[in-house]
């Protein structure tokens, strides 16, 4: 049982970040916020050593900052393909501001319908702030078999109230490992429904088709694939802004239309943050743009589903349809959730400089480990931890 | 007129802050966000080239980046000389964010009675938000003389309504130069009412009696004097927390109780924000705290106020009371207002590494331009801004 206890507070089960190799041997599949790709870090750090003022210290009033603003929103509509109907909104808040955001912007009274999917722990999350601003109906994602969030429910047309100001999903589940690759079309007599997607998680890892999909607003928070905390981007399409459509109760610095007319400087935004999506964009644009980048996530989760697929159960994903696994989040458990055998490998590939595979966080996943395979994660990188993970089932099959 | 307009185009006079001197001698005045000091500067570069993670790319969970928010929550309550029954928070959303939350959390009933004195524009805002959400009453604090924001009125026991669930002011108006160097004390009968500040842009520039002054919230957010834009430092005391006191209409990511009860990582904080933050505090520590602070803020202040005071109305500023003020932002005119004496000021200036004189902002000053000085700036810098305006003056009086 002392064995038992030091290994309990063993770093690697603890969540450290820092490992006893060489820090440049470490790889982050940390589920956000994370690193970002090695050439994106390279020129932050650039722009902290060369001479003048960084970004930290640019008023937001300054020419300076105003063509990093612009120049951000620009490559952003470019490389996303976003068309000239949806505004680009840089605002505070993070995802769970949206959360609120939301149903404050689209329902002008308490009493207006939206319909929320729920089929993971952030559209729940999402779903029960908005109660408190409208009346939020849900459409239950857990498979019906299995009482659990592991599928997508089929959106029909019963399901969905068609007074509804919108009809909101979360297209990536972090926790539950569930992704739609594609946005759903919803049933012909609801079509005239915006869709709200909560991207904060996939975002720019696959394409938009923005009006062909009916996209009204679609947010991400900046700490997994675009940037780092403490700012969100939100696509939103014109005709759901105009003055007396928000709440009367939205504050301001969620109003869509304020922050909109005030060209995202209706207060101070989050300066530094903003250029370092932009940083991220150029990059995404340097790298082949959203189709090739797309390419990229398949191409890493594929080889760490395929290990997990090949190890005779030794390793097994929760998520049956393979249509519907997380390319950027892998949960995975150890011979059905064994103690020992999770430890050891979380102990060993942690001495081996990966880290991130089990943070401590208040969604409890039970046994299962997880892999997140956002921008900053490289393919190579991902080939490591998949030969790891065959190196680990042969030694303890 | 082709000259005029030539003039108007220049680079100084639309607020850049790149002036043609080499970068090191250029002297950020603005209204912030602006410069930190330089030492903080200098190991915020220093972050970004060591090996291994940054903290943009910490997990907030993780071992790494609490140990930050702790040391970071512990210097500054050393440092400010907090007390045990006041809680930190680090949230999102800025000072404008805090608008909103301050009723929301204080007031559970949209008819709750707010008391709000304002004398300026960043009170006039607080109050205008916190009207969305509770009954604010406004104490009027434009001088009843000249029906201008340059005093602060005595607050009496007629104008604080007894049922008021908090006093509200802004402790330094960055626009009006007006500044509370000590907190009100307001009427006996009315002691019981917390008082809530708005410590924005003055924030570690003097002590704060937190008990004694019976301060029930006061908020900064980090753009001014301790750190960069996305991020809102909150102090709350203890029993004005509770489950139920907020409004239910208040959004999770405002809501003082869930934030304070998740150790401030309800969501994701701006990680990389909060350790600025704690650099600036190890930083406010260093420099001999908060009393010393103070001394280099009245020094940098009054060099710059005995310059506009002794130049024969050359120079003027819009506050009478020398007593009220501002140490953080000055605001002068050149003659009156003469606006090509004053366009000759902004480029010669500018042409010398003295930025940020003229922020082009929705609030307009007149014919104002605005030194401000906040931690970023030293007093020898204040000094080459006083010598400039001497010789300025001399020779264009």
């Amino acid at each position: 049982m002392a064995t038992g206890n030091k290994m309990d507070m063993h770093p690697a089960l603890i969540g450290s970040l820092s490992p006893t190799v060489s820090p440049d041997k470490v790889i982050n599949f940390s589920p956000g916020p994370t690193s970002l790709p090695k050439s994106v870090e390279n020129e932050i750090a650039a722009s902290f050593t060369k001479s003048g003022f960084t970004s930290l210290a640019l008023s937001h009033r300054s020419p300076e900052f105003i063509d990093i603003l612009d120049k951000t929103t620009a490559t952003l509509k470019r490389v996303m393909d976003i068309p000239d109907n949806y505004e680009i909104l840089f605002t505070h808040g993070g995802g769970h501001g949206q959360f609120a955001a939301l149903p404050l912007n689209l329902c002008h009274e308490l009493s207006d319908v939206a319909t929320y999917v729920v089929n993971g722990t952030w559209s729940a999350r999402g779903r029960d702030e908005a109660q408190k601003y409208c009346n939020a109906e849900t459409i239950d994602g857990k498979d019906p078999q299995t009482n659990k969030f592991t599928h997508f429910p089929e959106l029909t047309e019963e399901d969905i109230n068609v007074q509804s100001k919108y009809v909101y999903l979360c297209s990536n589940e972090t926790v539950n490992g569930i992704e739609l690759h594609r946005l759903p079309k919803l049933p012909e007599s609801r079509k005239h429904i915006p869709l709200v997607v909560d991207a904060s998680s996939d975002f720019t890892t696959k394409p938009i088709d923005w009006n062909g999909d009916n996209v009204g607003v679609l947010f991400a928070c900046a700490s997994k694939n675009i940037g780092h905390p403490g700012l969100t981007m939100t696509v939103v399409r014109k005709d759901l802004l105009g003055e007396g459509k928000a709440s009367p109760l939205c504050p301001g610095v969620f109003n869509y239309t304020t922050n909109s007319e005030a060209g995202n400087l209706w207060n101070t935004p989050a300066t530094f943050n903003i250029e370092v999506v932009g940083l991220l964009m150029n990059w995404l644009a340097r790298e082949g743009g959203v189709a090739a980048n797309e390419q990229r996530s398949i191409a890493k989760s594929q080889v760490l589903y395929d290990v997990i697929d090949n190890s005779n159960g030794f390793y097994a994903t929760p998520v049956p349809n393979k249509m519907l696994r997380s390319r950027m989040n892998l949960p995975f458990n150890i011979k059905g959730g064994d103690d020992t055998l999770t430890k050891k490998f979380l102990i060993e590939s942690w001495e081996a400089g990966m880290v991130g595979l089990r943070t401590l966080t208040p969604f409890g996943v039970g046994d299962y480990l997880r892999a997140s395979l956002y921008n900053g994660v490289t393919e190579e990188q991902a080939k490591t931890l998949a030969q790891f993970m065959i190196t680990f089932a042969m030694n303890n099959a």
